[in-house]
């Protein structure tokens, strides 16, 4: 869908910047399918489909953007920015791109992409070299705006609503089951004005001990963790909060592991200061939890980067040395997972700033017990 | 997730037929990710993520199914079809891919996969070439057994029943927007049993003339045909059906091209013998609304195939001369466009047998008026 509400001057001056950034990666030809970059310089989404949309940047030059005949009705055009090349259903669309793109050296390719026509261009595009297009619209999509932040902020503040009446403990849960907890919170997802439920992951006990448990007919039970991490898209940008409650009173060894898990979490948020290379925010959570034994138990990074996807650049990850820049938005998530027993995780997202990090999410972040 | 209600020996026996094609189409290395490739023959689908999962079956030989730690809990092994090997945050998985398929002449790799992992792979694998996994795969998941078209059959039944409450008013229409009656469908698609909405298109008026609107704040009216293509995924498979109806008494021009778009898409049921070209059926439903001249506003192919995807092959379109095969299901979907006036579609799901072809929806084929 087009982006109604956006005026056309910030996609012709981000595809200048983009070109700009081609210029300097020595990349030709820009290709763009489905993925977040191509609603970032035109306010179209390319749909999910085997018939191929792909906006086509030369690094000088008029873009094109090849499209199906029958969604060619629902672009809305840019005057200046690209042309549509409409295609119908018996022609090869991957053979209009090597057209425009033939003779290029390097051809940057969208992330998300699918491989398949990535797999057609191959052998129509001989002499080019493939890279990925993160590495020229990425460092563009990571400094957020202002108006990017503030609707970070208002997709932040939904959220931490929803988290609230949970620990409030106005969103039952012993009794009921995973799957249908997650569907009542991403009803809330919607209620509190997101267009799209990005995920409700919801795991009861030793489920939680799963990152990215599906959340299933698993009934929770009393005097047990619960982890509930939760987000969608509003606006076209993302929350993603976490937080776990207990039904009943924490066990002391849940107490104890909490404790440390808070404070990994605090530190890692207040490591955010402009400058600071982006590993060194996940050393910063990963000591506090090292240090009290649970190092093992810590089995991911600490977080991501979030703009108009849920996960993107800048990762909070040991070996991401690019120092952290105002404008760029991302996770603190650390959390500890004893396989079969019980995991917990605390999350907000922050936005670097001049004056220091600043948390979007800003419900409780204790393990709030709520009444069986 | 794992679909824990197959039979493991269902993903054995898949394996080694998708063994034998790798061998007649000369592949040595099949690379799965993203997709229903990898759900067809293991059971678990790969989040939509950064993080790598990826299955690389050997021609010969044990297959691997590389996975970030996080996911690994979520896997249900199959004994016998793939070892699981874990990697952690600070690995690289595409170092992993590529020495397991090291020394290979030809990659095929499943067509969702993102293509920033191809490009990973591209200077790692030096001397492959790389072809699309359709090829090894498409043609098992194209001919689907008994339990697939009852799955099939069963998806078709619950989206009828929504289409006869369309067609009986109980869905309301005039004085609501289509975005509104989009939400209601999809409440229904899962009340009616299905785990996921895939899609609710509700179109009015001239908006119906864009075959893929995206349903907005527009009020529907009375006095308009109003186009609802809807439909989701139960229990592994999908539905997908069109029906329209008209918000009054339609008037004689959309009466008389809907009966050439009713009489195109039975003619195009019919026509699914089995043997027939899958282009046959495109000519025989395009025949009939050529013949009465409105050619040019049947701007799309007359259908897809449908199974685990939305759109898989078989295709039904010009220059597709695959032959069907019982066992092969499909959709029949004329329809006609009028720019800026309206549009109309009919669609039902078809399973070509030795009996002949079966239509899998049944709700009225006719532009039923509902009452404004």
């Amino acid at each position: 869908m087009s982006a109604a509400g956006v005026d056309p001057s910030v996609y012709l001056e981000r595809l200048a910047r983009v070109r700009a950034a081609m210029a300097e990666h020595d990349v030709d030809t820009l290709l763009l399918s489905v993925g977040h970059d191509l609603p970032y310089l035109t306010g179209y989404t390319a749909m999910p489909l085997e018939r191929l949309t792909m906006l086509v940047v030369p690094r000088a030059g008029d873009a094109t953007m090849i499209i199906p005949a029958l969604e060619a009705p629902r672009v809305r055009e840019v005057p200046g920015a690209f042309e549509l090349l409409a295609w119908g259903e018996t022609q090869n669309p991957t053979a209009l791109v090597a057209g425009l793109a033939a003779g290029s050296g390097r051809v940057a390719v969208g992330d998300q992409m699918w491989a398949r026509f990535l797999v057609e261009l191959l052998p129509q595009l001989p002499g080019a070299e493939f890279t990925r297009a993160v590495d020229v619209v990425g460092p563009l999509r990571m400094s957020k705006d202002q108006a990017e932040i503030d609707a970070l902020t208002a997709a932040g503040a939904a959220v931490d609503r929803i988290a609230a009446e949970l620990q409030r403990g106005e969103i039952p849960l012993v009794g009921r089951t995973e799957a249908d907890v997650s569907a009542h919170l991403s009803r809330r997802i919607i209620e509190e004005g997101h267009d799209k439920v990005n995920f409700a992951i919801v795991a009861a006990g030793e489920n939680a001990a799963s990152p990215h448990h599906h959340a299933g007919s698993r009934l929770i039970r009393e005097n047990e963790i619960v982890l509930c991490d939760f987000g969608g898209t509003m606006a076209g940008y993302c929350s993603d909060t976490t937080r776990c409650v207990f039904t009943g009173e924490p066990s002391a060894d849940v107490a104890e592991a909490y404790a440390v898990l808070h404070e990994a979490q605090r530190v890692g948020v207040a490591a955010g200061a402009v400058g600071t290379p982006c590993e060194e925010i996940d050393r910063a959570t990963r000591k506090v939890i090292d240090d009290a034994g649970y190092g093992e138990y810590f089995i991911h990074r600490t977080g991501h980067g979030i703009g108009m996807e849920e996960h993107e650049d800048p990762y909070i990850v040991e070996g991401n040395q690019l120092p952290l820049e105002a404008g760029h938005a991302y996770s603190v998530e650390p959390g500890i997972y004893i396989p079969g027993r019980w995991g917990m995780r605390l999350e907000d997202i922050v936005v670097a700033t001049a004056d220091g990090p600043v948390a979007l999410n800003n419900s409780d972040h204790g393990l709030v017990g709520v009444d069986a």
